[in-house]
């Protein structure tokens, strides 16, 4: 072991006898320095590794919608997502990281642009301590996963061309420009709107943009009767899922403590811990409460309920984990987890066919954690209110016009013969279980 | 790159400038000081990852658990899981976390309480380096795993009811009150009991607790012959129970470096790469000795005992891996393996059901990692010894007499005809697989 | 918070007051030395993370492998890859790693053997910043995933023996002794050849035995029809194999950025950030040019190009991920997508069955790694181009001989009935996912 701390005790005796000769000033200096490079060591190391958290939120969401879903649509879920990532890598890169933070020029406006690829003028950076490259790196996951939410959703009707133009708008374009207004430094930050680290920017978006494409594309067939009453069509594979919502889980330690964007200082390092914990609480709140909500409605635990519920936990807490008490995070888990229970049925009510919950989970619950951060954090109602108006108007808006020219355009929806047969071969010539046996009336 | 050096310059700079007026001592104390709060960020990172993956463990039980057991009792064994976290985060913020820290006071004793929530009174927060929320995050993730390594060997019969009940009985009062008895302060510790990260604590109790419902539940239906002979009832998913062991280790490493609680300061920098490096030995040891064991008595290499003995060589390693060379964690895994493949047929002999093994891999080898804390850890013997019977005992006979009560009540075990049905229907309505073909025999 | 922040300030206020007494300047270097231990402590929790992630990696291959081949084959090749760990780690901490880091004097050469464990002359701990048991941690990660590459490869048709002693000589011999000549100090890194990460010393190394191994075993029954054409044999579960891309992924961001082996340091911060953005960049085009190129060439968009492609592009950057701009990145995944596609069709085309691709991924493309060093990483093209050739036929040749020998021994492959059977039953008695229905003529 000796030899190990060896090194820094030769340095020190080195810049002991340096300081003879130099006086303790400069010494001193070089000292305060040291601790400076290694807080921006801290710091990017930090933002790094939460985006490597964020980054494995693609596997979360690829598991729980395709076991969520049929086996026959299985590859085409699975493929959607890996091309939200791939895709939306390569134009957040070149489109969508300049929209998003244009620059102080464009400070309280409502659009901007400050050039392709990483720009060296991204506002962290400027004044920070980040490195432009971690900084994109965990701005381009929170943009891949603001596009996979409406994945889940659009689930075995969808062709897919259109959600390739679909991922390719929202990421380069739809995401960046609302995302502008609140964490580029846009109009709605200069409102006093208060999302910490995306309930609204990046879930409601995804969300509400899940509930337009649900609505343009129409229900699955079979999915309602002709009397309206739904049909339930379970998934395929609940192994998958939940392994899916554990990795979700996960995933949010990136998610929610990176998006203090630094750790290094005492006040940084409190309150990332403190967001970490309430993440945590809000989640379990979520699972329990939508456990029991649902055990009351339906007589019967249900799993996908639980699920849906911890996801919700944790997408109301997303806005205001670092503004909230513990027992306050309990409390907003809880509610997100009945919201969510209540969320299904809603859609069930008007029809909306919706596979996986999308809405329910990120617009919904968005939306609650938009509101919590006025209620429980201390930020003013209205600037609240406004912004959980907003970005979710705008999701919805700028992507029902879209999938309704996608639709005018017929390349939106399979032919009734391809939704049957799945997507998976009618799509992609490709079986996500070659071998395995599946009833033919699934 | 030079924009981002910058601001460290600057900063230095205007130290330099203001030590000109006030003086080098304040200047160097502003450097030493500049030291520690990224000493305290550091820290405090490295506790929070090191939870993120102890967290991750529960989705390595879901899956090991689940894959062992058939394909109808998947829903269930994934929701217990999943409560596992949801009910214990929520019950041991509430409860357990005030039982097992309850402060100075109760140092030496057999219980205490220090109220409430995230007390400000936890041992580790005051005079330590860490904030009291990432002890709690750290601390709840071990909890949830006591708890959930049970869920695997009651797989298959227990009503969903029953182990609810369980869970929050043991991450509320069982697992808190013995693990006050060494990480507390109490009379275990005060002994001079050691266990670095839980073999006992931890391992131990979940194994023992999973032994005392296995034999208060009975065998599944078919299990054992009349004769005694036990039929083998093969899991339907081994592939997800590789990934879950995989999880798992991955989950040990934050489970081991992590339970030193710091990573500042060379000797503890020093000491959490020791621990890292003698986890993964004694798991490869684990790993290639059960395999090699199994493989002479049973004439095939068999995948789920390889996958037993590697999770068998990590409980061995968790409580010693800190004061064991190399060598000696080859040593302690590779018995751990062996073990392993012992307590299967050990199990088998007594008519003991234990699905997955959870006996053999937490419960027996929780022991040998007590034990060899004392062989080769240099930790005196009488306290291994106390202490490697008093955790087994202490977790063994609560929780016999908690489900010998819900035997009594009628609500331990589902009746036989649900079994045969399988527990995801029974239980929760809802089928893992929908859609693939399983054969009506399983 | 206050409370935690009170420890550095009586610290601070402790060390000001002894400055009184002792004087500037040994105060100053306490604080110079602080900053040295604090560095200490990132590096090496940077390392130890990024193994835990690289180790992460095996649940990575044993998915992606697994899925791509028939279900009959499951248990064994999982099980394969679990003792390419537990073999691999035990043999290169008594073999390998004293035969890749022989230390100084062996510079420059061929071959060199510093002793048996973890020695104390291991090149990087010496001198270096990092403790030698991250350090062993990190290489046997790297170590495990060379032998790992090859089980995908030889899927479905080698003895389990066979492959053991595979696995057993790759990881104590073959890869330490072509890992020295570059990383260990040896003639290659004398040469001035380049490879930051491993696209040759890893990737190029694993995917040519690959090829020797599938060379020397002939393809799976049914695999070619008689006039040479070749029939696909889908995966049976592209969930999985998804899953397991997504797992890669995350693994790489351990595997290149792990490998500045230091992140304290503002230009150690900044590279390993660049390498992390690079790392991504590079895998996104790779799996979007795989997709639109295999579009073109098959007339649909194929999930298990994409993922081959994606992961082609994570071999492409490897060894040049610090030296090239993030547009080169997105070149260099792109020309990796591109040629996975063709790598696939070559092998087609010679008949040779690489049931992953294997080859075509670590092996093409890390020879395209290695080249683009060259072309766009500014590093001598002579250089690139000779460790672009030498590593590779080492890889190939050592390979070949080995499994000509194993096959004249007559312990390479198994039987005709028992390939048609599936390993899992004949090798191991075990299958994968019992009760499920499974297609007989899989």
């Amino acid at each position: 072991m000796k030899r190990h701390v060896k090194a820094p005790i030769l340095l020190t005796l080195g810049l002991l006898l340096a300081g003879v000769i130099s006086g303790p000033p400069l010494f001193a200096a070089e000292a305060t320095d040291a601790a400076s490079v290694n807080a921006y060591a801290i710091d990017n190391m930090f933002l790094f590794l939460c985006a490597v958290l964020v980054l494995f939120m693609q596997a979360g969401f690829a598991l729980v919608e395709s076991g969520l879903n049929s086996a026959k649509n299985t590859v085409n879920i699975l493929f959607k997502n890996m091309m939200d990532l791939g895709l939306g890598v390569i134009l957040f890169y070149i489109i969508g990281y300049g929209l998003m933070y244009p620059g102080d020029a464009f400070s309280g406006g409502w659009f901007g642009f400050s050039g392709f690829g990483i720009g060296v003028e991204s506002p962290e950076a400027v004044g920070g301590n980040l490195h432009p490259a971690v900084d994109f790196l965990f701005q381009v996951a929170f943009a891949a996963t603001a596009a996979t939410i409406v994945s889940g959703a659009v689930a075995g009707r969808m062709k897919f061309e259109a959600y390739l133009i679909y991922s390719a708008v929202i990421t380069a374009f739809v995401y960046p420009i609302s995302g502008f207004w609140k964490w580029g430094g846009g109009w709605l930050n200069e409102l006093g709107f208060y999302d910490f680290a995306g309930s609204l920017v990046v879930h409601a978006l995804g969300g509400f943009a899940a509930l337009a494409a649900a609505i343009v594309l129409g229900p699955r067939i079979g999915r309602f009767n002709a009397d309206g009453s739904p049909n339930a069509m379970p998934g395929h594979n609940l192994a998958l899922s939940t392994l899916g919502v554990f990795i979700l889980l996960i995933g949010w330690f990136g998610f929610n403590p990176g998006s203090q964007l630094a750790i290094a200082g005492a006040a940084n390092t409190d309150i990332v811990m403190i967001i970490a914990t309430n993440t945590l609480l809000a989640a379990a709140a979520g699972s329990v409460l939508a456990m029991i909500f649902a055990w009351i409605l339906f007589k019967k635990p249900d799993l996908t309920m639980a699920m849906n519920g911890l996801l919700g936990g944790l997408v109301g807490i997303t806005a205001n984990c670092d503004s909230v008490t513990y027992n306050e995070a309990l409390i907003i888990g809880a509610v997100a987890g009945i919201l969510v229970v209540l969320g299904v049925k809603l859609l069930d009510m008007l029809k909306i066919d919706d596979p996986v919950g999308a809405w329910p989970v990120h617009g919904l619950n968005g939306v609650w954690g938009g509101l919590a951060t006025g209620i429980f954090g201390g930020h003013p109602m209205v600037a609240q209110i406004i912004g959980s108006i907003a970005i979710p108007v705008w999701g919805f808006v700028t992507m029902l016009v879209l999938f309704l020219i996608l639709k005018m355009m017929g390349i939106l929806r399979v032919s009734r013969e391809d939704e049957m047969k799945g997507l998976d071969i009618s799509e992609h010539e490709e079986e996500a279980y070659h071998g395995f046996q599946i009833f033919s009336t699934q």
